[in-house]
């Protein structure tokens, strides 16, 4: 209410008790003003009702939500569903113009607004999360894959020869995938193997580059997160011979946000050679649902470059996610958050460790991968080891990966041995898991429970197949432990 | 509740309650039946307690609500905010894997089934649309012009010469950029002036097709749903053309399902020539906030083929906003819909004839747009055509666009003459609007009433301010009539 | 957002834009200041948006809602589960004070505010069903019964010697329990038929104030609103009786509010004789949850009396309810539910008639009652009447009621005969129907078909069997025609 | 869904993903088998997903939401407005039927399965709280004032010669007002000083029951929890001579649950005594807005017979509001809510005791009270002492009381000393703050700092006053510490 509602209030109440509720609502308000003036995360979350009372605000700015507009064109935020409006808290233009994806709206000052204070907010968080020099983010309402896409067509405007791009290799597909459906040729580099850990080849890039005329070749395509037993690649050294022979770097560091190790490399690359874009995941660094990215640099203008290349508008869904996200937790969450992953880190290592041993396994050494852990399956049948990654999926863990030797895959033009190790030759079987945001003691507790009964049941089945029984039923009958 | 929870509410209640109770339960879970057995828009839409119900059912099916759960992967679908959680109704692992955005996902099958059914009950709408034919789609969580941009990269596959993309002129930035964000130049096609109508150069098109080696062509770019005075391109020509030469071609449908027209002008095409696929946004179709886009087609494997080029998964939040619309439409909805769409066109047609004969205009003679309506600005000064349009927007009315001669524009490597107007040389300034699915009577007539006080303003602007800011006050204290 | 956030959302969007999400707010705030000043219904409803955002500002001003509240009594507004945070926007404080249940809490001023506002718009609402010269009005927390008592309870505390209340009979039960409940003793008014009515015998009333001595007698106590063949009573009458003895008269409206015959008579007895208070409930009138109810009369210092009775605080929830409510319809939408209802009647008397004269009966003539409706069921046996019923509910058929002789009820120390009927020698079995608020054409319908059937079924019970099975399949796999 | 529709799902889904799905529902359902079949509080709390379920599932069983009913009653529970039908998850119909308000209504079984289980959660409750032989209970939607009313009520149709209540005096409003509202006399017994405490005139109450006829006393109605220096009335002692004269007994146990002291007393006097009812409010004690009491006893048929006196339906609103609650605490939580109290108690005194001590005051010693903490107010003149409640409450610290000596208060036909300090003539000034369930350490921190500063203010208020704008400011920009 303003003041003159306020006042108007004062028929119906003492003007001492109107004036508490004026306070209130100055208090609340606010907030809202220190986040407008400041554009970074605030130090502390807000609550539910301040957060929504700005998302109601937000709403009241776009034309679809005037209460005379009338609209006549192919396109005015009609939403037909009460549940739908509901969701979206009647926003319903999206983000972006023809122009431009982070352009402002005329239509939706509310939307725009939203899509504003959010990329500044996330900035804030990348260079909390470490990537102190970063000048730049948009966040696009697109997995990371496509945001590839994107960030290679952008860069494909700039050097029209060019065909390759060259790429550590990386067992994961959709990032693979872009290289392709952007319409380029990838240029394979074979990690290294030291100890148990996979490392870049940092001198195969260079031969590389010496033996190509850099107008052809795109970018070079590294990545930070990855799992076990493959490292975060030498982004320093790579950077510097971007700078040397001019040619772009794009880094995928889908869920490095997470991992002080991964935005450090990101920020040394930048300072010490040349590093354009990096590129994250939403849903994997905030905690919200799949849907958007973030593409981050260090050059403003290279990053409003590809904002501009975005052909129309987008859904703004995954925005408001982050902004609702990003406002609740503030500053202090989202350091709580790294500093508990940390934690959750060492006691999954330590977890693991334990059934590892029990059964004659021991961890994979792969001390620059700060985020995946891994443990050997190597003395059991490789068929087990597979098996072992069935039955634990069915026991409802879920995102453990058991890996065995033998798979050959095409993707595109390409094929690689011993799909899902990251190289062709790995030695031993192996099994991973995440220390990711958001995970619990509980959720290691009872990964290492479960998986230490599989060790047992893929070693004696029969004889425990009762007591297995038993333990599913008392999995389905007892309480979750979180609440709402 | 199943069978034995509803038994053990018998120590509560009387079993004839019980029973009824049951009954009531089974009649909801019914229609979720005969959904999944007819894969269909239902016949009449369902009630929110239903739709709801379904959502439920379908959130606990996906791995991060199982109860007993350990996620200890990179991404688990966990979700930070309770307020993001509640809109998406517990779902968060978005649509699709790495190698198809249609594919199902293994931690995620309640999402899965949201999306296999939503492009199920799509495909039925665009079937009672008029496009009978159509034999797949997608629904894919990008707008119009990225969708295109993902549909030229798909060909770009099968293509791999192809440089040039053929695409009769329409003045609308987003569709015309993503030829150049693909990597695509685009052969501009200017359009002929039929009286007042602009209609497709189908003879310069075919000249292009016999110079240019087709392997050369990515394909011929249409356009249906437009501003007037252009009319939806000859669809029925080109497809003959594009089968002729085999050269590829892609529809820009993006408000085109909402319009007879436009659905016969593609089914038509589809039958007597060739259409490989017709591209529609899911906010101007179908009323849900920007964000989607539908590919469909008449080849189920090229269809097949574009979701496998998307490299990795998306937001499934424009496939939640469609999922839910299109249940609480039904066929009856939807039809009742486009019913009334064409009622409220010849309505607007009538308005605007009065308003526009009362000030010396005349309606635009387009007989071929069956959305969008003109009338003429040839009685004042082309400045205040421009100013029309402006003083039209800061009184809220959303979406008229008045077109005045002069502006020219660059995009890409192209300049436009008259940009706006689709035509280099149009001999009118003027006014457009559109009658728009979801229009209302309410809409028109404000907008009559405005439109009317504007050009008597623009006329004598001092004599009627007084009245206007009056007008202003009696507007913003009038309560809408519309409701939740 | 206030003056000051605005200005700084210029940093982020042009300033025109701003301007209009500033004048977008205005206009809903503008509602807001038209409410507060004119202490009325609004004119047109308020959509869902504008309606949210009073509940949310009225949320800001209650103490548990204060930013830097510290609360360290015993109530301090804790809500522990956000789902019941939600339901209620926050409100925790209820309503009232010890001293007065009207009265303003210093830590619920937005709830206390919430209340008076209601209060208000009942009052408008109650004039605009008919009740013109209505002067007060309180929304209280409980049913009809229960506020029956508390009026009760309150006259006593002014005519301590009263211990009888007279009553025309009707057979409602719990507002006769009322009378025992709050200690009273009643006397009890056999009715008189007339043709198929039922009328108060209004000399028997006056009987009786001749013979007990006037403090005895706490008030006599009326009903307007009941199902037929009774009438309602004879208020004005009764009310100029009330006036020359001077014994209170209240009235039991409960859902009479919803017609106009039942105003009017309320509104001739005030004007013409003594009606201290007319109480209705809020479900049965104004479609919200059951749990509240009006006390309402035609002097404000007895009806604060009333309300300074009430020992305590209640719950806000029948308050919100109705707020809501009142708010989303307006006067527009509550007169169209009003006169669509008495449409309603009509139409339901047509539909009853032609299905009771296609099977022997007859509409019960009963000129009287403008809600309710009856037929003869005079031509089966008794206990079919009763299986007719019955057969009805499991149908899904609610809130039809077969009345047959016989049935025989002791509720506290008095015995009635033919319970049900009003009158202990009612000549015919009857089913009786009420054309309540709400009700809708296909109710109607529905309700005519089914009943038709089971007039057949009771006729030829087994030949009917096979094809009533089919029916209720149809039944269940139909969907329904209303939406959200 | 059920069994059909999960088999129809594997037509979309690989069926090993359905029968997750179907397990992951198997075991949100075993939750509300083992509710059902237990009729206790559950262990564990409840996930906001699991709670919303069953509510819907509650929802769908009553006759307003069966999708082919047809209503034609005159109260068919319909909802007008959608935020209303949102807000009680579509439940319409209240609870209670016209004999009792504790009966299943045949057009509700969802609505009374739902009260059905609360009254059964409610009572596990009470017993964990520590009235371990409470053997019934009711919740109803009155706060503890009308409760008493009704429990008097119902009392007085056992005895109907009764006019005198005795009462301990108590200075809390409404739980006086009661006695007036349900038309007795009190007999007030002043409590007796004992150091700092206040204590139950045990002789006096004997002394009046051997003068007065047993007939004419209603009950003895006591009191446990208070605010300091009055300490809970002595049960124990009451108890036996209730039962020695066969007199009624009820206490008031406003918000005793929360304290084992309170339900402790009850224990024992119910077990060597006579107790025949305990009421308590369900928002102090469970933390839910205003609105409910519950009615516990230890002889079922006393209960009843409480609930056949209410006169007709009433709200869902508080029952539904406990339900939630009771399901998403569970044992653990309700438990971890009382030890959380006592810890915050001890801290409380703490706190207290330094602030105090800092200003020449000391704590009240009253070791019987285990909620309510006092310090003197002794070394500053009495008007200070009532500023300083006031300056309090404008610093937003809502709860605290301070009591001076002086005021004369009148309710009903009783004139009170010294108001507010339970006795004629409190020798001291005092301030009381309670430990409440709910209570948090910040908010005995924020309670505290801002007690000191205005100790402060009031000796030297010109000094301070900068410094206390200053804190002013940075109260009302810090961020909220709680969540969503």
């Amino acid at each position: 209410m303003n003041v003159e509602n306020f006042a108007l209030a004062c028929r119906f109440l003492p003007s001492t008790y109107v004036e508490q509720g004026k306070q209130s609502r100055k208090s609340h308000e606010n907030y809202i003003k220190i986040l407008l003036e400041h554009k970074k995360l605030p130090v502390k979350g807000w609550d539910r009702s301040t957060i929504e009372m700005l998302l109601n605000e937000i709403s009241t700015m776009d034309s679809n939500n005037f209460l005379g507009n009338a609209g006549i064109g192919e396109r005015e935020g009609r939403i037909a569903s009460p549940i739908v409006v509901q969701r979206h808290y009647g926003l319903a233009h999206g983000i972006g113009r023809s122009g431009d994806i982070a352009a402002v709206q005329p239509k939706a000052a509310g939307s725009s607004l939203m899509m504003k204070l959010t990329n500044a907010m996330v900035l804030d968080a990348i260079r909390i999360a470490g990537v102190r020099s970063a000048s730049s983010c948009i966040v696009v309402p697109m997995a990371t894959g496509m945001s590839m896409v994107l960030t290679f067509l952008t860069i494909k405007q700039m050097r029209p020869e060019a065909k390759y791009i060259i790429w550590p290799r990386v067992d994961q597909k959709s990032c693979f995938k872009a290289i392709f459906t952007a319409g380029f040729e990838p240029i394979v580099i074979e990690n290294i193997l030291v100890e148990d850990e996979l490392r870049t080849d940092v001198q195969m890039i260079e031969k590389h580059l010496k033996g190509i005329p850099p107008e052809q070749i795109l970018c070079i395509y590294t990545t930070t997160s990855c799992f076990t037993p493959r490292a975060p690649d030498s982004l320093e050294a790579i950077g510097k011979l971007c700078k040397e022979f001019e040619i772009p770097h794009v880094v995928n560091n889908a869920y490095g946000l997470q991992s002080s190790k991964c935005t450090h490399l990101i920020e040394q690359a930048a300072r010490s050679g040349r590093l354009d874009a990096f590129i994250q995941s939403t849903d994997k660094n905030f905690m919200v649902p799949v849907g958007g990215a973030v593409i981050a640099g260090f050059d403003d203008s290279f990053i409003s470059k590809i904002s501009q290349t975005y052909p129309g508008r987008a859904s703004a869904a995954p925005v408001m996610d982050l902004f609702v996200t990003l406002l609740s937790m503030g500053v202090e969450g989202f350091k709580d958050s790294l500093i508990e992953r940390k934690g959750m880190y060492r006691y999954l290592q330590k977890r693991l460790q334990q059934v590892a041993s029990a059964h004659g396994e021991r961890l994979l050494v792969t001390p620059n991968n700060a985020i995946s852990i891994g443990i050997t399956l190597s003395s059991m049948p490789t068929k087990h080891a597979t098996e072992l990654g069935s039955m634990l999926f069915t026991r409802n863990i879920s995102g453990a990966r058991a890996i065995a030797p033998g798979v050959t895959k095409q993707i595109g033009s390409v094929t690689f041995e011993n799909y899902g190790s990251h190289y062709n030759n790995y030695p031993y079987a192996y099994l991973t898991a995440a220390a990711a945001i958001g995970l619990k003691k509980d959720d290691v507790n009872t990964f290492a429970r479960r998986l230490d009964r599989v060790f047992r049941k893929l070693i004696k089945p029969k004889q425990l197949k009762l007591k297995l029984e038993n333990e599913i039923i008392s999995v389905s009958s007892s309480n979750s432990s979180f609440r709402n």
